[in-house]
């Protein structure tokens, strides 16, 4: 894992989190993406190497709702950029780590992403992150 | 706010968990720390210029164990590094946000450290982070 590629934060109101992260990270909001696969709609701060991404949901009872209904708005992932996505999964998997699907999918920010699932890592849900492949 | 410092993660076995980090990284734990200050066990893991900072109670009824018993297992903070602690802590403040203690005070990894109040940050606890001023 090359590095912290992304921090998710859980929130309920887009738009009010926006104006709030931009103030505490003293650094304006560059992107936001509706990711309708997914039924969330994010938005995206830089700070060093790495961005901090604010998730909300863009339809009712969704993964965020939920999220925040039982824990509150917060940190909901930690995302990890590697190179390889399927090699790293099979290492993982060779491992004893769990994955919440086998395959990767095509997430936000145009990368390939795939989900351990949290009880096989210390109750912390992380993401792996990388380009998509051209060609 | 320059980059992710580190990100925290409460654990109950901090042994266990290091074996556990170490396998789903890839990478060693670098450094272990007692912080007697604040009653706590840390262990170390690089990831790209951010850091992996695990979390153990060495008290019973910490504040990890607090947490865990009401959360699980699971990220505590996210860390960011500043050059000049006191001026962020006043920018912020401007700002209106709320901090756990005013002044900073000395962390692990030989670090000036201060806690934003999750109330004014979404639910996520946000350290800010310094070297320690030479002199």
């Amino acid at each position: 894992m090359n590095k912290i590629e992304h921090i998710g934060i859980a929130v309920s109101d887009l738009e009010a989190s926006v104006s709030l992260f931009e103030k505490l990270l003293n650094t304006p909001c560059y992107k936001k993406e509706r990711v309708d696969t997914e039924g969330v709609e994010t938005a995206f701060f830089r700070t060093g190497e790495s961005k901090i991404e604010l998730v909300a949901d863009t339809r009712k009872a969704g993964t965020m709702g939920k999220f925040i209904a039982k824990r509150g708005e917060g940190i909901h992932h930690i995302a990890f950029e590697v190179d390889d996505i399927e090699s790293e999964i099979r290492r993982l998997k060779q491992q004893g780590f769990q994955f919440v699907k086998d395959e990767p999918v095509s997430g936000a920010d145009g990368k390939m992403v795939c989900f351990l699932h949290p009880k096989s890592t210390n109750g912390v849900l992380i993401e792996l992150v990388a380009d998509k492949k051209k060609g």
